[in-house]
């Protein structure tokens, strides 16, 4: 089969935080189906044009198969309008406010491995994320309202859901590369047990994927014909104890990222299902009692809480060297990325279908949880159009875990829309992460945050 | 409108822990429009005999209205062959089971002020219950498909969950009056208010309910075209610290069944919708830390632990009085009990029309519970049929804390029909009053309990 | 129970074709707890004015318990604003239009027997309505969003759901006395049948109502615990050749309204479930080979085709009465009408809760319809609250004669709510009645109909 | 990637009617990817016996990749113990039966196109064919309760409802090639608009299929990026008279299964959607003044009334070629059928996952209409897995048109399953094709096809 090279129009907003931006223009100049523009717009406009001379740059080697040009934009009109496609990947607020989400709980028994998705630092940080959102949604229905629309920001579900609930016909959905670690950890396994001797493709696993996004689960695996689920329980039953690790450099001892799968397979041999995201976010969603009680519970089950210092150092790195991929003192790295941004992409463009798992309003994929909250499964995406596979339901003795966030979400997200500060705190006291203070307790906790956090968050007052 | 009495013929199954049933016969005494035959069943024959002689002996009675024959039987099947109406208010095994399922996981740290709905000894007597109920919906499906059955025994839910599981067809349907006591304090509050002069009937308080029994909700009162909310709020905002008792001879410090309602004054002030359960019940359903933190706590909220030792003390009184009144030497006092059985039995059997609220599996009745799970809402009764009310929807910042339980009732369900220990398990740690604990202090408990009760389980080996 | 009298503010729009609003006037005057007043709203001021002057003299009687005022007014926004509860009763168009809705499919082989709800007919009103219904709904928002809002005007279920459409949180629903008809039969059967001496009252005769407007159906019924199916199927089956009358001076031979039943018993003998309308309005439901082939074939059914010369006539000897009314020369008949509305607004208002049948958005008080479609059940009136009765469900057999109509209400909705001539083709191809005609045939009629009528559809060009 | 092939153990049910079989043979022959044995059963064991031969000499052959093993079983049970797969395609009675089903209704002015689906022909082979389906259910529920069954027969839907209503675990699908015949149709569309120059694979037409068995739509279709529905808009009105032909020797005047697609036109431009099946096929669908008046109306839209005569003469020469094969006077000619079993069966066994159009019972594949329906859409196929994708929803101007098929198969449903021959009337009196006949007229249809029929009818008496 041999097609004509698709060219799309692309609004890339955000980006500033680097890394992603970099790996996406990796990704693309990869791709020898695929060319365009895309638009940087980003409020800090000096990434932007850093950004801008990198992309270019990179499409001017000639070992660059996917050729694009990059532009900076200055208005979110001039970003959007009569784009093909959005991808949105921005930090709402900055490391100074991520510190309160993350740090301001400790004192209160409140240990967030990330702080980014649920918790009193989600909380938060969605409620600044709402507004702003909001403003994209509205940007969108008005100068693109025929673009697919991609988010890879954080908290993903809230994002995807701010986005349907202002404009019900954007053709949206988020992504998140969580699942693909433990298609990875699953690719492991199969050499580890010696089913086959090379490592295989991470995509050669097939799963069947249904949750919410950084909880999310996986009831069917397999490999080249063989049901990957009895070899996982004699695997997590072998690795309970110490976790396993693949062995490379990276560790969970040197890195925020790694873990050793401890929780995963704890929560394997408590419910039957495979967790489906890194044990930093897994923990999260379960009472503190559980993986989170204190500094020295998390160790015990072999990964780390990231300190939003090291973000901040981590920064300045990324700055740094996007001043020298800027100048030409360094080259971007052309490899792929892991992601699947580009694989949709292609199908969106009719190059080739793809299934991948994405988050989406639930319209029945998710067979018992409600309509509207946004999901994660897989689904088939073709030209101009994403179809969830229907995943089936999930156990009701994992689902009433699953639930409350459900009813968090849905709580949240009219909190934010609605900038009540009554409906947020509801949804702080409910969350399982707080359950062991008592409300007055709980109260105090927010009242801290909230003065802390509220001159920066835009439309509250 | 002159009716003829209507005739109806009744198993009674239980009842030999008296109290209920001579309530029963007292408001089956009082209603002219009724006659029939009430069918004794026990498991306790010499209870069922003495409750025949009582029955019996009231009928005799000049000033009884609604004359009804009481006859004993020893088998289900002759109990129940042909009978228009089932009653079930069983005992669930002895105090001595009761007294582990309450007062085991105390050194654990959990608290329960009744032990029979939710938390540990909730589920424990689910689990020996379900298999109880499995039985009489054979036999009721065998000998009586038609006829309605009425469950008075808690674990409510669980026990009308097994009935429709078992057998999808019966005409089953759970009471409660834990409703009826919140009417009454608003019934209280008119008055305290300064709206009436003379308390209301309880029924003139016209109330919509939503939610699961004992954890019901109410989220539209009035009273003579009154709007009884603005005016629960101000009455909840003043007692909130002192909580509010009527100033009978009975208090929350004399009697374990009254409290100060100050937990469902909090749970107001916190949702928005009126508690509908004593406080007793309602604080079991929410984290430990809001109300049940330790015996202290307790106090504080102004209600009781009921402890089972009270209970067997209780017992013995009924027993005595038993004897008594089937001796003569006391007479049934001839009080309505304030229950509603009779007035739908009424319904039932075509008298006159009556709308009450019932446990029933969801069917819609409220809008974002998922279908088969047993809810409490408003119902129709009229000749041969029970329809429930539509009750709309739960507010998502309460929804959270039900779907829990709701979870929860699916589990406990699968568990007791399947007498499956492991998610028997799963269903105990999940249960918001176990989430303190570590799942490996939580399988400790869990094994204690276990031991101690799975000799006097039936069908659980 | 001593109430003080409830005080309504109404604003009754329409209501110059005068029966119906000497109807409301009377029931009014007749109830002795509500009083208030009822702002007259009509294009035709000349009528209004006249209401007002029959209304107030009313209210002057000394034998009238309900003591009314009625005020003219001449803009929505004074009719409207403040307003308790608000009345439609409008006749869409005139008879001029109606003249074509009826009888100019007559040469096509299309006999209706009303032409006002379903049929080519029913559709062209519908198109002209929806606009009308468009304009009171944003009147309604804007000056009365917290008003119920009760519509008597045809085609009931449209006119309902563009209330909906454009104003979700509009508190309106749709009553129609058609099911009272069928109540009436079923109380002159059990006379008829010997199962009692003196007729009973109406509303003693308790019915399960589940259907759309017009062609709404009973599948439980019941009198004094009696259950009337099994009754009602010996009846049908020896009243299906000769029908059944009651024996009064009308007859179907001389008044259009009635009829002999036979078309009713013929679908309870087919379906199994008693249809609850009359015959001529259930006719148009189904294919014209069954009730409508033609003129004799009607005869045979025992019903009438309502010619529209009739009603030009019957309205000429109204407006005659109308002035005789106004003048005092005539007095306003203090009996019953026989309708609801005035016991729905005692239970809104919270002097008396009810039960009757209303027109609703599905809920899911019709289990296997969909959501939205406005259909007919019971419901559960109290104190500003009207909550549907669950239903259950429509049986296979019948379904599928009412989904093709569920699906045309969706249709002709969307293309009256945007002008959609196409979309307003599409119904008029899948409507029952056209279905013997040729696509091309159908074609010619909906082009003749569309240029009579559109010059008088407001928003059509 | 190189895997080992894969190695199924496959029944086969049915078949003597030889085309099927032979198709499925060459398939598997040219596959590589798959191996193993196929159990032949068949009420024809003659005919199971030839083709045991046919395919165990095609085996043989030295250009035949996928080596199988045929086999004859002689009882269910033996054909079904521990399969991997269950493949049914019977002929359900024989063309006696058919005769009356396709014929005996002309007289009354019912000409059917294929007369295997819908209308009088398509509900009394599913009246004969639900018992016969009932006993595979049973049989595959005892021995082979984990295999995927892929059903072939007709009528298709009410084939897998049978299964799942009976033995609701089953993992029963229906594949039908007609929608394939559409992507056919929209792949020499491209050609001939100009869009490319080669014919393109059939599977590169990307579609979405909604909508019932015969009776389905594609509401999205693209090919390489291109949006194909404006492209097909303009080539219907261009063919709409005259219809389009491929010009291959098969013309619709020479060949039953050819028609010159204006039935599929008009339906396009009606509706706004693509039928995608036969125009034979769907005709059946709509009401008798549509396409099949009488067989003059049938030969003006260019397709044909396949008469059973020529079924009867047909299963001659293909018995004759049978002998031929069998004796190897003639051989299996080895070219893609252009079915898709084949594929699906690598999927199922893990080789390469596909998506394709299947017949499943809806559980929100199709977003508006029923659970439990048996509806048509894409399904991605992996290892041990069918996952419907979802599809969205019919716009409602087509949707009653299928509700009332949706109603009928759950009569029909339920008339099979019991035994009902009032429930079968009632299916009968509400189907399409019988509405333009009066209730007495269609009684008499039926009386006379039950007579001729149900001697034959297995468990009818
Ligand atoms: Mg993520
Ligand atoms: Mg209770
Ligand atoms: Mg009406
Ligand atoms: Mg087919």
């Amino acid at each position: 089969m041999s097609h004509v090279q698709q060219s799309l129009e692309i609004a890339y907003i955000g980006g500033g935080s680097r890394g992603w931006a970099w790996k996406l223009m990796a990704d693309l100049a990869l791709e020898p189906a695929l060319t365009g523009r895309v638009r940087l717009y980003d409020i800090d406009q000096e990434a932007a044009r850093l950004n801008e001379r990198i992309g270019n740059r990179l499409s001017s080697r000639s070992d660059v198969k996917g050729k694009w040009h990059y532009e900076t934009r200055t208005s979110l009109k001039d970003a959007l309008e009569g784009v093909d496609v959005v991808i949105i990947s921005i930090m709402p607020g900055t490391f100074k406010e991520m510190e309160v989400d993350v740090h301001a709980p400790e004192p209160f028994g409140i240990y967030q491995s990330v702080g980014d998705t649920t918790g009193p630092g989600g909380l938060f940080r969605a409620l600044r994320t709402i507004p702003i959102y909001e403003e994209f949604a509205q940007a969108i229905k008005t100068w693109a309202p025929k673009a697919w629309v991609i988010n890879y920001t954080n908290p993903m579900a809230l994002c995807v859901r701010t986005l349907y609930e202002v404009f019900p016909e954007v053709k949206a959905f988020g992504c998140c590369h969580e699942v693909f670690g433990t298609q990875e950890l699953l690719a492991s396994m199969v050499v580890h047990e010696g089913l086959v001797q090379d490592p295989p493709q991470r995509r050669e696993i097939h799963i069947n994927v249904l949750g919410l996004n950084h909880c999310t689960w996986i009831d069917r695996a397999s490999f080249r014909g063989v049901d990957l689920l009895p070899m996982y329980r004699r695997f997590a039953e072998r690795h309970r104890e110490e976790g396993f690790e693949t062995g490379g450099e990276r560790t969970w001892e040197n890195d925020y990222f790694t873990s050793a799968h401890k929780v995963k397979f704890d929560l394997f041999l408590r419910f039957g299902l495979i967790a489906a995201a890194g044990d930093r976010h897994l923990a999260e969603f379960f009472p503190v009692s559980w993986y989170l009680k204190d500094p020295e519970t998390v160790r015990s089950w072999k990964f780390s809480l990231t300190p939003v210092s090291w973000r901040v150092e981590n920064q300045k790195s990324l700055e740094a060297r996007a001043r020298r991929l800027a100048s030409g003192e360094e080259e971007v790295e052309l490899a792929p990325s892991g992601e699947e941004g580009v694989l949709m992409l292609k199908a969106i463009a009719g190059v080739e279908e793809t299934v991948s798992n994405v988050n989406l309003p639930n319209r029945g994929q998710i067979a018992n949880l409600p309509p509207g909250t946004v999901v994660e499964t897989n689904a088939l995406f073709r030209y101009d159009s994403v179809q969830p596979v229907q995943a089936g339901a999930l156990p009701s003795s994992l689902l009433g875990h699953l639930t409350r966030h459900v009813a968090q979400q849905e709580t949240i997200s009219r909190a934010g829309l609605e900038r009540n500060w009554d409906l947020a705190f509801r949804a702080f006291l409910s969350d399982p992460l707080v359950a062991h203070l008592s409300p007055s307790e709980a109260e105090r906790l927010f009242s801290l945050m909230r003065e802390k956090l509220s001159p920066s968050m835009p439309g509250w007052e």
